[in-house]
């Protein structure tokens, strides 16, 4: 089907060839137009305004918006609201949080349009090749476009999740718990790496990826990773993150859900992002007083 | 190759089968002789007694312990270094502390008598159909019986990790990770529980299992708990542990790694199992003293 | 000083006390009429509805608000900015939200109403016999009330923090850091209660109480709890919260500072008002389906 | 009473000159001679060997060990075993491990020689002026030198807890609730450090320790801290760790005691060792693998 497409980052220049391949329609507009000429190139069809992609749809008009969340997300969706019409379908494939999309699918009803909130998995080769998605709106809504999920996603890669909100929230604790099993993954190696012994981790992954009841696809990322950098030596372990695990506490401590693991896997992040603490600081100043330990200057 | 096994438990049993079926000649002793009797029934040779076991094997002979890590293993291992000779071979494949096995290499090797410690991890399923495993102990001894790993695992499935006790340490942090990725799953899972939204648990695992980051065999196995018992309201949320968790973080705590996911997750267990703490009791007591909380009764 | 205040429960009746003995001339009015009348037997004056508690006041009319912090204080204080006139006075002495403080702040400032945020230790002894505050807002408004800060707390107990939202956020930290110190607490005795010795918990918080590095007004109050009830067997571990400790860990996560043990000191409250888990009943369901070990149902 | 000291370090130099005030004839022995010679100077016996120290001790003999846990405890305690006979008392009032403790008791009480393990609180301040202490051995031996603790200790600063172990073990727990106190308050200064106000961190230390629910010894040693450094800039956040905050982890561990509190504060100074970790490489790496996400060199 025809499918306006705003964003050609990584995730959406990929969504937009897998679906190309699957012979949708897929008109994309992007900030950045060497994106838009390269899509072009591709075989795709280039828009050079949110508008005038609007304006090469057919009723009812379907965009799918696949932008960073928060404020980019709020502008995209905002111009759409003055351009779309009565049963028209927002899409948004992008991280945003639950209740913006529970706020914007209130807005959008009160003018007609539709809007579905779509939690995209699988990272950028995903996008590609075959996406995971979780899916939040009116039902019939999605079944009117259910054939781009389907053909973006893997076989049973899709689920249609329920009310407005259900898609992004069921993709944010999806990024929880991956926090934590990543946070898992790492610990295990460190320890490894500490140890008397002296292992290969790219062997230890791919041992671990065929019969271990750890096996996983992270698993198998990491077993790639060390096969181009056996130690990991040319990286740091600083570790920035986007958003959906601090969603996912907030949302565990509104709930009181008591989540230790995805918490951690959070804060170690955080950790890892300052070089020295105050709170070393603290402590180190604390024993210094009261036992005459020594601190470093 | 001829290989004399003891214990045909829940995963020497599988272990067992698997091996004859790769035409292997196994020879099983078991404390319980019903298992003993039902391996004869299955087409492999039973042994009456560990005595008996080690007398109707050819040397070098080949002798796999499958029991319980700490006593009985030591008590198993004790009786057969009394009835092996030099060159022959122990395989301990139980979940056996690593420090342990490199103590027991040493006594062993002092009577010539090899010893390999191999890490198993598949589950019983994979005991059965094929495992993984990960081997440490002298290389040319591996070598000899790497027929055995080769036939008992799946493809890539098994590592030899190098001296004495490699195998062990490595299963033992292969558990570490599987408590704190069964965590962040199951962390999750309660935040979803106990959202606004009414998710189909087995669904999302399916989900989850085709094309997201998440993917892995601990999901795939809750879906097929989730087909089961769709909000597991059959069970209670009691878990116990066998000791492979907790010795990694005692490990880690030796070696100074901070492994708060993998700590956290077996303290969880911990707290499963207590229906009221006195932690618990000492915060509520407090909060009595100077702010008049309610304490309940 | 006149002082107006709204709100005679626990913290407020024992703070009107308390001004009361330094002379203060206090008009108190609660929605409990009962707490009105106690509060002129005991010498007070009381009105029966906040517009009569403002009539009486002289100008600059200094209200004090200690009520439950959210719709209670917002409700309280939007009643008061109609009747209130420029160069009044309301301090927020209640547990409120250091953003809604600063917010309100900016509010009543377009009325050219002054606003002081102004966190409240000690507890219920504290308010009657002195109390430790931390006052945020304009800093000649608050010395214009000093006087009330001095009186109500011990000698060096108040601090004139800075900016509106300073006296609320210092007190959300400090409730942070007290959840951390009495989940330590908590925990040393737990490990003592099911240790193989034979402690008095009494003789323990006693003794640690004279001398030792964990000395402390908490382990006094455990001290006192213990003596009424050695082994704390009449009362349950359910320990709920008040708001603080959590907003203490949103802060810190919107601030990316790592508060492991703020944090868990707050989900260990989480979990205790949780008689069984999910998170439990998932890992007890993959334990099962992996290794067969068995379920409690 | 007499009294043979073998230590003179912080804790050893300082409890002795508490002891001497005290008017007790302390005979005291260090392998740093220096150290023997001040104490001379200071008014002390001093002696040049382990040997030389008991041939100067009247019987029954009351010795006193105050070195280093493990090694040079043992060491210590080893030679005093050849030199003293029946009812002989040793004490060790320093950071042993309750195991070792229990076990020591063992062995001297073959040879008819006493045993008690005291745990020491207070710093060094406490040592010098009036200290906590927490003894475990048989209560007659205990009685027969109380004069000793209650003479070292400020009122109601010592405590005859039970039985061989009980000291030790009790003061392992008073330092796992100190490390938790102590990550605490660390955390709390954190948040402020990192916060949009400008706090006087001693003024705050100061507040709090006047009136606060937090106030305690810890919090006055901070603000001590605070007015030398106000804002720790010539430390660094780097804390070190002498093995009761370990212990009191593996403990609760054993015991099967959820105490995430005690143990993140132990994992965060592990943390605070770390310049960079190879967890955080790994998580790094897997965000690059599936989302592009780029990695810092």
């Amino acid at each position: 089907m025809q499918i306006g497409l705003v964003g050609l980052g990584k995730m959406g220049y990929n969504l937009a060839l897998n679906l190309r391949d699957h012979h949708h329609d897929v008109i994309a507009y992007d900030i950045n137009s060497e994106a838009v000429e390269n899509f072009k190139k591709d075989g795709g069809t280039g828009a050079n305004s949110i508008s005038e992609l609007v304006s090469l749809l057919s009723s009812p008009k379907v965009v799918w918006v696949m932008v960073p969340a928060g404020e980019i997300t709020s502008n995209v969706i905002n111009e759409l609201k003055g351009l779309l019409k009565e049963n028209d379908i927002i899409i948004d494939g992008g991280n945003s949080k639950y209740k913006d999309s529970i706020a914007r699918a209130e807005e959008l009803k009160k003018l007609g349009i539709h809007f579905l909130d779509v939690g995209t998995s699988g990272g950028i080769s995903g996008a590609r090749h075959g996406a995971c998605m979780m899916i939040g709106g009116e039902e019939s809504v999605f079944q009117s476009v259910e054939t781009i999920f389907k053909d973006a996603c893997v076989k049973d890669g899709y689920l249609y999740c329920g009310k407005h909100g259900s898609g992004h929230f069921l993709k944010m604790v999806h990024n929880g718990v991956e926090y934590g099993m990543m946070q898992a993954i790492a610990e295990g190696f460190e320890v490894l790496h500490k140890s008397e012994f002296d292992y290969d981790y790219e062997k230890v992954a791919k041992n671990w990826n065929n019969g271990s009841v750890v096996r996983s696809w992270l698993m198998e990322l990491i077993e790639d990773a060390f096969s181009k950098d056996a130690k990991l030596d040319e990286i740091k372990g600083i570790v920035h993150s986007s958003g959906e695990g601090k969603w996912t506490v907030e949302t565990a401590l509104d709930l009181q859900v008591p989540t230790p693991v995805i918490t951690l896997a959070l804060m170690m992040r955080y950790r890892s992002l300052e070089e020295d603490t105050f709170a070393g600081k603290v402590v180190a100043a604390l024993r210094n007083e009261f036992g005459g330990h020594e601190v470093e200057k």
